[in-house]
């Protein structure tokens, strides 16, 4: 059980190093020297041990806490080290914060041998973490495989990416590599790239999109190199989505293609019966 | 063409009353009380600008122009009130500001007739500008006929909906209403209500997406009451997402769920041979 050490009086000074060393974490740089990551937030948390992340250390604001929070907090294994709310509001990357701030190592994710059925997701180079979040959680809800990040883009562990993905980067694969690295496994997988391309022959929901494919999702206009698109691993499909004539959206976000993307590739590996029936359904959340 | 008038020098007090009054257009009260909007950027004014949407006052700090703002500058028929760079930053809503801002007055937009393929988004109660600006530009980019806003959520037309939406909230008819209004004029356009509901039988691309459809989208579970969802007009459908078994994504993003939505009532509709064929296509950007 998390409780503050007895011993430790709550820390109250913003000049405290336990503090400024949080801040720093904030940062990319930060994160990297140390080889940890920041999990802020009961949600995220709770995720994070689900997935057998298991935290290090723990920061806690009991002011602040919900109730959500309040019962993790009180379950971790941890001796908390117990902040007053101006100190944890200095370490917290959020406007509401609940209380609840956890050190632990970056995961250390294998690349995964694929299902006939697979789809992995590869991210190049994006640069916002709310797309990538947004991506993480829609591949996750959709069944994807894996995520593979290329390049610097947004860090996939960064807190604002996990606060994005609402914890769901936890909750599969994802796996930062370098593009010679991403190309190899997927080759050796055989899985066909799939490719959003506003000059594709195909709309997406005419295209075949079942077998092992990898999703590829770069910045603004494809991203990645010509020749994973037009050759890529097993010729490459290239699809896109179709827009309403006259529309003045002349390009879809790109967390929003992915969505289309991913659950047209689920729409038709329900309907060829090549993917296990789901059993869970979703509304809507802010 | 605008151009600074050149009997008036630039203003460069940030105590300037022209300045302390846009702030205040930052606020929907401010808005409200002068019944105008603030459009910031070249691509959100250029949208505007096809929309039959003519700025009233234009404020331009040429030093900050992007090409693509003083491109837009050099042709408007207005004379531009020059801000210093400091100046246009106190008034701008930007991290990164284009140079060009203008107020017009808020757009009085009709409801539309309907035809036989139409689909509406209703919109109640959402309250983050990014996800109200998101799906209007996904509900412009799949066709649909209108957008209405019921409630006290965010601003259609406020600026960070504005920018999340790129402009199109432009380029379509988006009216708010409150609830009995809305539920008239659907009711008289014959309109079939489709809420995303996590119980509901249909998954969403097995439900008959086609005919005069409302996609009503609410905050946190439904949001709109429930002789809405249950009775509606038609009878009302209610669809879900299918989720993957064990994620942790446990609902999508609700503007994640409406371009998944609104993106399968094209397909359906493209099918069924109910909609003209589109020419437009699209990849994805940030």
């Amino acid at each position: 059980m998390t409780r503050a050490d007895p011993s430790t009086p709550p820390i109250t000074s913003l000049q405290n190093p336990q503090l400024k060393r949080l801040v720093r974490l904030h940062a990319r740089r930060g994160r990297e020297q140390e080889g940890v990551i920041l999990i802020e937030g009961a949600r995220e948390l709770s995720r994070a041990l689900g997935a057998g992340v298991m935290p290090t250390e723990i920061f806690s604001c009991p002011e602040l806490h919900s109730p959500e929070a309040a019962g993790i907090a009180a379950l971790l294994p941890l001796t908390a080290t117990e902040l007053s709310r101006a100190a944890f509001e200095k370490v917290s990357g959020r406007e509401n914060p609940d209380g609840l701030l956890a050190v632990a190592s970056r995961p250390v994710v294998a690349l995964p041998d694929l299902a006939a059925d697979a789809v992995v997701v590869v991210l190049d180079g994006l640069e916002k973490p709310g797309n990538v979040g947004a991506i993480l959680r829609t591949a996750d809800a959709s069944g994807a495989a894996a995520v593979l990040v290329l390049g610097r883009g947004a860090d996939p562990y960064g807190p604002n990416v996990i606060r994005a993905s609402q914890g769901s980067v936890f909750a599969l694969p994802v796996v930062a590599l370098d593009e010679a690295g991403a190309y190899a496994y997927l080759t050796a997988q055989g899985c066909v790239t799939v490719a959003c391309t506003p000059d594709a022959p195909h709309v997406y929901w005419d295209a075949p999109l079942t077998g092992r494919l990898a999703l590829l999702l770069g910045t603004e206009h494809g991203g990645l190199p010509a020749h994973w698109r037009q050759a890529g691993n097993g010729g490459g499909l290239s699809v896109r989505i179709p827009m309403q004539p006259g529309s003045a959206a002349d390009s879809l976000n790109v967390a929003t293609a992915a969505a289309l993307v991913l659950f047209e590739c689920a729409r038709q590996r329900r309907r060829t019966g090549t993917q296990s029936a789901e059993t869970g359904s979703a509304g809507a959340s802010p």
